[in-house]
């Protein structure tokens, strides 16, 4: 089984819980990094037993998740690749209503400098699920040595364009390029990453709406809500308070009326935290990070951290992790969502999604 | 003694904590429902023995605060009056200075919609502070039925002015008039009430500047700096979620490292995780509500509801309690703020340090 070792493959258990330790910036580029339809390694949901989850939460009434049950463990595997299917045939028909009704279909821009090759897979997998559920995909390829006021012409010229409903800048830019000013030339109403500072703000005040909420973070709650799981008055801990992951996660429980605590690298004993959460979120990119002795019985576990840890076994030479020991977390937990199949498929669904809802807005159809 | 009785003079220790029961809007208007000049109160401050507290964060290494220490009890009693007092000396000196060097007087303009009372009473305590420090203030009243245009035209004739340096419009706004797009017209650069969505983004985001932190949550936390709290690594516990308190405080705390929670009118027993708290900031509204059971021994406590209590004995038939019961905190804190006399003199401190920056920023004066 590719989960059942937490304290094999992986030296970061013994590790400190210290950021200067963990891969740089492995939290931030998690949704980036490693893209899920790059994953080659057997789903563990498929190693499983299958049991049926009744869903509270869907759309549609008549919607149900398969939900697996780990063999020999009590908790549900929250299947983040059957959520993100569904929601992706949502989508699609959504896109078909509006190009019926009103002729427009929605597009997205994605602008990616340089030739890094992770780049250019994640690209084109983004591509490739726009093709999918009929939303209309726009590339710029700008060589490395791009000038900044290249990029700049680029996004305005997106910004300006009526067919374009979102953009996005690949990330990482070149190191002469300032990711901050590039970022917030994008405007506002095609912001789909949700990054903008202003969105941000919007998310953190109450009675304020972002217009778009960054898409992994958005990602877990959706399988929260797709799962029946209450948020209102739970204690939640995020782990990790990434721009991009975990402070947005946190204001997203928050506006759901959760008690939310943030750890990170600077809190000692992380631990005796994250044990009274009924919800944890775990973002850093620590692989095996948060162990049963971290996990209050019956809590929900959503993992964001894709980690690629040695694997002799693998024809690759390497697995992926989160940063949440599974097999331990099945033992305690009621739920949680799998490496790779839980989160990851999450990210582009939701990207997606936001796509949809910006063409929607910018056309004023209900 | 004023704050001797916690369990008289207020109903709010039998009422669970919610919000709905609370005053409206009682954490929100608390910069400008009750601002500190209004105070008649005797300062608890002056009926206790005084001890004295070296600071380490001054920016000038000879200034100590006097801290006093309550009679009989372990607290010491941080001193928002006399640290405020500190603030506007060192303000007076800096406007003196860049009059000095560039020939520039910061200034600060109020617009005032409508003839409340007690935003008049406000707006001419902030016209005063200005004044005590060489700041000059510019004022506009307009009748209670201006029309949305008028406020948004002065707005945008202050927005222009090169001799504004900070735009404040007094709320609340008449019913007619919509808050958020008012206060949206304030040019970021000018916003130095810090309630923009964008200063909020900012704050919320690592790697971020705001241009401004509003007023009540940078008074907590300068607070803190100038008796030389640690924060780092420090658990703490905010009270309430508001946009201009709550919200912010935390915000404010986590980019200093703690390891923050947040607590609200949907959070089961908030005294559980209140407990744990190293540092509490409490911004709820709610009268004596924080009580012994609710503190950890040895934490620090920055009090910052202003809550008028009926009280028989006083020649106006009330007197201002905070959210924690003053006289049980005196007893298990290390440190803690009096109502009044603690947060409430920071705010319009604050407010003169965010005019003052805003002009040297907007003249590139260092």
């Amino acid at each position: 089984m590719v989960f059942s070792d937490c304290s094999s493959a992986t030296t970061a258990r013994f590790l400190p819980f210290n950021r200067s330790r963990l891969p740089a910036d492995s939290a931030v580029n998690i949704g980036r990094v490693v893209g899920p339809l790059q994953w080659r390694l057997p789903n563990p949901v498929s190693l499983q037993a299958r049991s049926t989850l009744a869903v509270h939460s869907w759309s549609s009434p008549s919607l149900v998740i398969n939900a697996t049950m780990g063999t020999g463990t009590s908790a549900k595997v929250i299947d983040g690749k059957a959520v993100a299917k569904q929601i992706r045939d949502e989508i699609t028909a959504e896109v078909s209503r509006m190009k019926d009704a009103i002729g427009i279909v929605p597009g997205l821009a994605v602008i990616l400098v340089g030739d890094r090759k992770d780049s250019a897979t994640y690209v084109h997998n983004k591509k490739k699920a726009c093709e999918s559920v009929g939303i209309k995909s726009f590339e710029v390829r700008l060589p490395e040595d791009s000038s900044k006021q290249e990029v700049h012409n680029h996004i305005a010229g997106f910004n300006e364009d009526p067919s374009v409903h979102g953009i996005l800048v690949q990330l990482p830019l070149p190191s002469h390029m300032n990711e901050q000013s590039v970022l917030n030339a994008v405007s506002i109403e095609k912001d789909v990453d949700g990054f903008h500072p202003l969105n941000i703000g919007r998310l953190a005040m109450r009675g304020r709406e972002p217009l778009f909420v960054p898409c992994t973070p958005k990602g877990c709650i959706e399988l929260l809500h797709r799962y029946g799981i209450n948020i209102k008055g739970k204690r939640a801990v995020v782990i990790g308070r990434s721009n991009i992951v975990g402070m947005p996660a946190a204001l997203l429980l928050q506006r759901e009326d959760a008690t939310i605590s943030i750890v990170h690298s600077r809190t000692p004993n992380p631990e005796d935290i994250t044990r009274q959460a009924d919800i944890i979120i775990s973002a850093v990119g620590q692989p095996n990070m948060v162990r049963e002795n971290w996990i209050k019985p019956g809590a929900v576990i959503i993992d964001v951290g894709i980690n690629p840890v040695e694997d002799a076994k693998s024809p690759r030479g390497y697995r992926l992790v989160g940063d949440v020991c599974y097999e331990e977390a099945c033992k305690v937990a009621s739920a949680v969502t799998p490496v790779p199949g839980g989160v990851g498929p999450m990210t582009i669904a939701m990207l997606l999604s936001n796509t949809l809802s910006s063409a929607k807005r910018l056309h004023n159809f209900k």
